[in-house]
């Protein structure tokens, strides 16, 4: 933040000074949205206004970033790799040119600030992450600080931001998909001022150190640098991510927009079944000591009791109505992704049966009676078999909430936005007309963790989550319909003129 | 066989002129041995005429021949390869020690053969395998040649051999386990006739053919040189292999011996499932469409399917009565032993889970009907769950009968063998005295494929099955008592005295 801090007095004079006709600008342009979502506005003006930064530069911008990739044939951008530098480039000229003044932190962090009104208020930092996964598509990450970029190119632009309450900062964080450290988080986490000085000796594959990379990117790489990035809370009012949903719920319920109200907790467990290998010839039915059987009549238990538990706490069960998504927030989800037998052979009978368990949902207590469940049930399935079991808890990570204010707004901004560009029948696909009215933003649990879960630990955060299609995500197929990143951009411009609405600062 | 026929005049003669005085010895023998039966023999004289050939000499050879490895720490030997050869080179050496004549023929089969009292008559042949798996037991093959060594080596010490009705020879056949060539019985289905040409071209790992093979050991390896190899089934009178059980039955049912009723036919599927891949956080459960419950719920219904049949066609299902063993022969057994997901990680839903099923039974309309509702199961598992199902069929064997004749003469020989070892309370573990009238030789299934099958194409065949500890096999764990391995042998010779006890040479 620092090299701001000289531009404060400056600003704080020059936005004193322009109040009043700012203000008066501000109630014409609530007054003239107000028409538009009265009908009166003409498709083609709106268009002019928003659809060129909010829609397509971002639409541009995404495929331009989504080229910038360390591999040939595919997208893939890790820490501090040469693609995720020359990204961070592309995305601090585009901060610049949104009127942002920008610096790259000592983890790889690009940063953008405007210092608003106030200079001393608590900022509201934007922002997602700018590494990706292996084989990625354009959206993950890219998406949040794009829509961040242009909805703040739009304040700027309409003479807003000099209004605004709070310094904005938007921030591209250097790692969140942990690809190269088989870690998370390291960009949020130093800023939150959780950053472990131990996560500066973790090595990747070819030894190389978290320290030893920043040090090669031409950072300081030691603890004491990477402990000056720590953000102090009292100057901090929020964090606010777009990201894709990651997930198939706004498309099941034909809504561009979601806002999350908790990012879930997990638990991950990994099962041992072992039993007694032999010849799936010659061992009768009756004399077998197989983990196979028990492996999955367990894998069988955990789902009923995962939808048991979800049905119980009033979780998402019909598929594509609206109350389906409003109560999705309520659902724990269990998954076995991986399993394998020893020997593995299609004529031996196995000795040993590995599979893993991911639990989770937004309501800790619930995730605990859950797991003691399965683990219960696990058991007595094979102490009624015959056969041992081992059941390690290899992860466990608390629930995280989301601030109510923020997401109260977020939800506020997501409707507005969606209504405005429901006329054009655009971004709210499945919906018709009549239906204006029943157009909601639904309240989500994200399942995936985000650079919102770091920042947690410094100050209230919300999230936007953008409907992608068929749920999919870490993939080239990963995909957002233009006009719902249109929405998405849309909904942090008008969460942001919410702010500004409050116009707390004419108390001041 | 050509290198004996010469020798066949000779042979008649001798037998012709010995006949007599062999028939008074052969009675002598068989009074003592009623003697011995009713408990006027001692111990002592006992084991000096049986224990030291029929026990202690196999025991000591087969620990020999285990130490003969083409690896350092483990037992391994492969079609061909330099253990094997030096291992026929010790099986050969034995088999000259036990009066017989002995070659290789083209494939690898080392014989040993032995004319008896008729040169002409369709010949016995008894055998197993020398080659082994990877990391072996020391039993698996090698007990069937030994014993039959150490057998044919006591019946003509004591001057029998000379009047059995049939040429006996012993054949150590040179593939079974398949090992070099992902084959099986390329020994055993040359000599039966039923060596496919195609097979001298499949090639090893390393891109080396069996044809090659076969020449580089300095043998033709050619179609011509191994369809020379085929015997005429009117030269062969049957087929006898002693073999480990590979399997829990006999030692759950606290006997040495049992007789084969049939080998298993078997057909082997493998089970694709296709979903949705999606991130194990973000799509709620009512929205997955998750293979990996499908391919459990398919798991469970295949182990309940299979149990089912096995009781309806009355298999057994208790555990350690005598009745089970009995019984067991109407058993079907089902195993999945290999399974696996793709992408395979914990927080992903899969989008594939893979597994096989092998479905073995003597019956095999049994199997068919089983397989078939195996088949419909899944399919209807799958429908129900909207998941994708593509179902192969990989391998199909039929089952194969064991010659009802030869199985009565071995179950007569191996009750013979037990009773007589009783006594000292050896190899028949878990029965004691007073159940001596109990002792029986259960028919049993076989499961696994021995050469037995091929051979079973040329000839009547039967097959002794000798406990084996904790019915582990193909692993260094696999054990053998040695009061069974002389249970074995004892009863491979009663078996012999049976057949030259009915003297119907004496009515030729």
């Amino acid at each position: 933040m620092a090299p701001v801090v000289c531009f404060g007095a400056l600003v704080v004079a020059l936005v004193f000074t322009l109040r009043t006709c700012h203000v008066v600008a501000l109630l014409t342009e609530a007054s003239s949205r107000q028409s538009f979502s009265g009908w009166g506005m003409q498709e083609t003006d709106y268009n002019m206004r928003y659809q060129a930064l909010l829609r397509d530069e971002v639409v541009a911008r995404l495929k331009q970033l989504g080229n910038v990739s360390d591999a040939n044939d595919f997208l893939q951008r890790t820490f501090l790799s040469p693609a995720a530098v020359k990204a961070g480039h592309l995305i601090e000229a585009w901060m610049q040119d949104a009127g942002l003044l920008t610096w790259v932190d000592d983890i790889g962090n690009v940063h953008g600030r405007l210092e608003g009104a106030n200079v001393s208020a608590p900022a509201l930092l934007l922002g997602s992450h700018l590494d990706t996964v292996i084989d990625a598509g354009y959206y993950d990450g890219a998406l949040g600080i794009l829509t961040a970029i242009a909805a703040v190119k739009v304040l700027n632009r309409e003479g807003k931001s000099h209004l605004f309450p709070h310094p904005i900062e938007i921030i591209a964080f250097s790692d969140e998909e942990g690809v190269r450290f088989q870690t998370t988080f390291l960009g949020s986490q130093a800023v939150a001022g959780t950053f472990q000085p131990h996560m500066l000796d973790v090595a990747d594959k070819r030894g190389i150190t978290v320290g030893a990379a920043l040090q090669s990117a031409s950072f300081e790489g030691t603890v004491e640098s990477v402990d000056k990035l720590k953000y102090d809370p009292a100057s901090v009012w929020g964090y606010v991510e777009v990201h894709i949903e990651q997930g198939p719920v706004l498309e099941a319920q034909g809504l561009p927009l979601g806002v999350v109200e908790a990012i879930a907790g997990q638990t991950r467990l990994m099962v041992t079944i072992r039993g007694s290998q032999g010849h799936a010839g010659t061992v009768p039915m009756n004399l077998r000591k197989d983990p196979m059987p028990a492996a999955a009549q367990s894998i069988v238990a955990i789902e009923q009791l995962c939808t048991h538990s979800e049905k119980a706490s009033g979780g998402s069960h019909g598929t594509s109505t609206m109350s389906t998504a409003a109560n999705s927030a309520g659902s724990i989800v269990c998954t076995v992704g991986e399993i394998h037998s020893w020997p593995g052979a299609s004529n031996v009978i196995p000795g040993e049966v590995i599979f893993t368990v991911d639990v989770r949902t937004k309501d800790d207590s619930l995730r605990e009676h859950t797991v003691v469940s399965i683990e219960h049930s696990i058991q007595t399935i094979c102490k009624g078999r015959g056969v041992s079991c081992t059941i390690e808890r290899k992860h466990e990570a608390a629930a995280m909430s989301c601030g109510p204010g923020l997401s109260d707004r977020l939800q506020a901004a997501a409707l507005t936005a969606m209504q405005e560009l429901h006329p054009f029948r655009r971004s709210v696909s499945m919906v018709d007309e009549s239906q204006y009215d029943t157009i909601f933003a639904p309240m989500l649990v994200s399942g995936a963790g985000h650079d919102a879960m770091a920042m947690s630990h410094l100050t209230q955060v919300g999230m936007l989550f953008v409907r992608c299609t068929g749920g999919i995500s870490h993939s080239p197929a990963e995909h957002v319909l233009d006009d719902d990143i249109w929405a998405s951009s849309l909904a942090l411009l008008r969460f942001m003129e919410g702010v500004l609405g409050d116009l707390s600062f004419l108390n001041m």
